[in-house]
């Protein structure tokens, strides 16, 4: 393990604080509850808008921006919207500063006082539907399949970097639709998206389900969501795609010219994920010796760390690295030769395991004349020395079989933790070990609410795969036909 | 011309504002002074971020993110950029909405007063220093050469769609260097990598300068950019470098441990370019029957429109159209086959040709049994029957030269647009038709700011490979040793 770093054993929260940090990952800013993004975190990040832009768009849909500000007489249209989003926000009220009148600073212009306050966006359905209502005349103008990418704010009270910060960054796809039906499809259909690219991409297996009403998001009609485990146990839900009915038409006026020529209210979906896919990127792979990348989104995948004592001995070692550096090139991989000679193998060595490096190289001079290199993969830690013949066909097979072992561990470790439980007294043992609970549940908000009044767990989602099985509600006896997934949340 | 649609004779600035709603490129929306970038807009936008991305990329730069929100506070330090960016901006002073007293409405949360209000970024300085003051400690951690994507707010009084908005998108770099001379050269490499973007993708011809010190961004030591002229003969600044100096670093703190072992300030570079580069690609290349744009960004490169009455017709225009379709695309050129029969050819002609695709091809089922095609080019309106033999290489090498002639005609158009003035009568004059003026000015603000007066006329920037000249300010006759650009500007 990595020196004087928390192991997860010790304290998971504090390791994952430490760890964003020492990786070079994101740090706190002088604003509340804002983080930095640093260059190795944003790369990261980088790698998972591009994937992501990559499949909205093989799926139909277009970028367009919208804005920051959203008048706050929006939020007051549609009711449930906001009980859940005008409250913890930042809100403008001034457009420019004075001198202050006692001369020292500045203070917000009392004649620059806005007519109406803006609302920082803390998410977009208002301004983009007031906006739709100018695009759509008949169903000529269906469906719009938009997606933006942006920053948004959400006044949080504990922030926690990634996992939920005051500022964040996201996409948020809004689209619009003849049918109720085409509406649901397209928010089932990114619920899809979204999981695939966590399983295939991030390496995190996630449940696909739908939230119950108490989880839904305000304005929605339903909520679908893909939710990941921890390594502690913990769920986090990953992503999240809406059916919101008409609601948003109907606050905003949004209707169209049917096909039999009659005007209707439009359909509607959003859905969204956001720099919190970080976290669980990070939290679900990464180990005590510091961070852990699947080679998909690892800005870096195989370094190169040479080790000499003559000029002879480099000489030699740089031609394998050039050769190397190009195969690996040609194959899409990315990789550094670090033959900088300020800093020792050693710490190298530690710099690239702690940032999650898949794959690392020891070109030494002693090994090499043997005709062998040391490959040293970051998801097992184990090394092997191995023949220079045929090494980047190795190597590109083994960045495959480290992103499939870290899925692989990552559905073991789920599974291990996912367990049915079937009486009340069992889930309050249960709960507090964390995991999963699969439990039959009333279908009521009332109990819902006080299971998490009790114990903290929350209803993650009904899982849409779940088989139908008569039983009994856990807390209440009542009957049911399907488990839920209960756990604690982040 | 198309339909409906004003000329630029007629009115240049409507023309403009126009063209921008009726190609889909943006609107406006509810909220003052910010806009909604439309799908097609979006699409150009995200061709110059990728392109300039890399570019950014390939001379060393990183991504990184910062926060949105800046502290009051920061703004006082620097004393310059205070006075150019903290007065017309938007100002959060509340982070909660509650219900209105009165039981109407919403209103800010009294209870919710933040301790120091809150600026949204109209550029990041400011934030982005004090975080660098926590990066560096010595000479080994710098240079930083850092960028962000970001959305800025700067609440201008009197906005025009991507010319000037209260919310823009742009990149903002942000680098920290040594020594002096490694910062103002920094700055002078973004202006050339600025100048390159705009030249060889943009098609819009430049001039590299430096500010004046009246025009110098609010704590800058000097400020380079490049300077474009539109086809009504305006200028319009289309990318800025800056560099800092000590300024920021002094403000914020931030010191280094130099080689011979001793604190230093470090020295500092930012740049960006904006969607503002939108307004300069429209107004440069686009005429009187829509937009224009060059090759290299347009989203959609080539448009196959087939005329056909028989089925027989069709699945012989389909063929064809396949073929080419596949060939371009090898090519890494982008192609529709726009064989929608809701609307009619002559439809589609108009909408491709407002829409600026650089090439259509009408697939007329007539021509086509005599084994041709017609191509029609957007920068001339031109309109040729060819073979079909090779018409994929025609293709490719016709692009190229759509986008060389797109910047020739600029050039071409600047160069009938820019002359000596010696005399300030004749300066009077000449402003009055536009375009560039090159004059000897005495070096004074004093002088500079009373021509402004006078004649709405700034001086734009003093090129920086402007040949020394001997010769006299035209308003004040005192000695001068270089002309400087004069115009009126966006």
């Amino acid at each position: 393990m990595a020196k004087d770093f928390i192991t997860r054993k010790e304290n998971y929260s504090e390791w994952y604080n430490e760890l964003v940090v020492r990786a070079d990952l994101a740090e706190n800013s002088s604003v509340r509850g804002c983080m930095v993004i640093k260059p190795y975190g944003y790369a990261i990040w980088e790698k998972m808008q591009h994937t992501l832009d990559a499949m909205f768009k093989a799926t139909g849909h277009q970028n367009a921006y919208f804005p920051l500000f959203i008048p706050k007489s929006f939020f007051e249209k549609e009711a449930e919207h906001v009980e859940g989003f005008a409250k913890e926000c930042a809100v403008v009220t001034h457009h420019r500063l004075a001198k202050s009148p006692n001369g020292k600073g500045l203070v917000p212009d009392p004649e620059a006082r806005l007519e109406e306050e803006l609302i920082v966006r803390p998410t977009s359905e208002t301004i983009i539907w007031d906006t739709y209502r100018k695009w759509i005349k008949s169903y000529r103008d269906l469906p719009i399949l938009c997606n933006q990418w942006a920053n948004v704010v959400r006044w949080e009270m504990r922030t926690r970097m990634f996992l939920r910060t005051a500022e964040f960054l996201w996409q948020e796809g809004h689209t619009a639709h003849e049918t109720s039906q085409e509406a649901e499809e397209e928010s089932v259909k990114m619920m899809h998206v979204y999981a695939d690219f966590a399983e295939k991409y991030m390496a995190v297996p996630v449940v696909r389900g739908v939230k119950t009403a108490n989880e839904r998001f305000a304005g929605a009609v339903n909520t679908y969501c893909i939710e990941a485990m921890m390594q502690d146990g913990k769920a986090l839900q990953a992503g999240t795609s809406h059916f919101l009915g008409q609601n948003f038409a109907k606050a905003f006026d949004v209707k169209y010219l049917s096909r039999d020529n009659k005007l209707e209210y439009v359909w509607a979906s959003s859905w969204g994920v956001s720099t919190r896919l970080m976290g669980a990127l990070i939290m679900t792979h990464s180990d005590d010796n510091g961070l852990v990348l699947p080679p998909a989104l690892a800005p870096l995948q195989v370094v190169l760390v040479p080790i000499f004592k003559t000029e002879e001995e480099k000489n030699m070692i740089d031609s394998l690295a050039n050769q190397l550096q190009t195969e690996l090139k040609n194959k899409g991989i990315s990789v550094k030769y670090d033959d900088d000679t300020k800093q020792k193998p050693g710490w190298k060595f530690n710099e690239y395991e702690f940032k999650g490096v898949p794959v690392r190289l020891t070109l030494g001079a002693r090994d090499l004349k043997e005709g062998k290199v040391e490959i040293f993969r970051r998801d097992t830690c184990e090394k092997e020395l191995r023949g220079t013949e045929g090494l980047s066909e190795y190597i590109e097979q083994l960045l495959k079989d480290i992103q499939q072992n870290l899925f692989d561990k990552a559905v073991k470790l789920r599974a291990e933790k996912t367990r049915n439980v079937d009486t009340w007294e069992d889930f309050k043992v249960e709960i507090e070990k964390g995991g999963f609970l699969m439990c039959h549940w009333d279908g009521t908000t009332e109990t819902e609410l006080k299971i998490k009044e009790e114990t903290k767990a929350t209803i993650r989602c009904i899982p849409i795969d779940a088989p139908e099985e008569e039983g009994k509600c856990i807390y209440t006896g009542k009957p049911s036909k399907q488990r839920v997934i209960f756990a604690r949340n982040y």
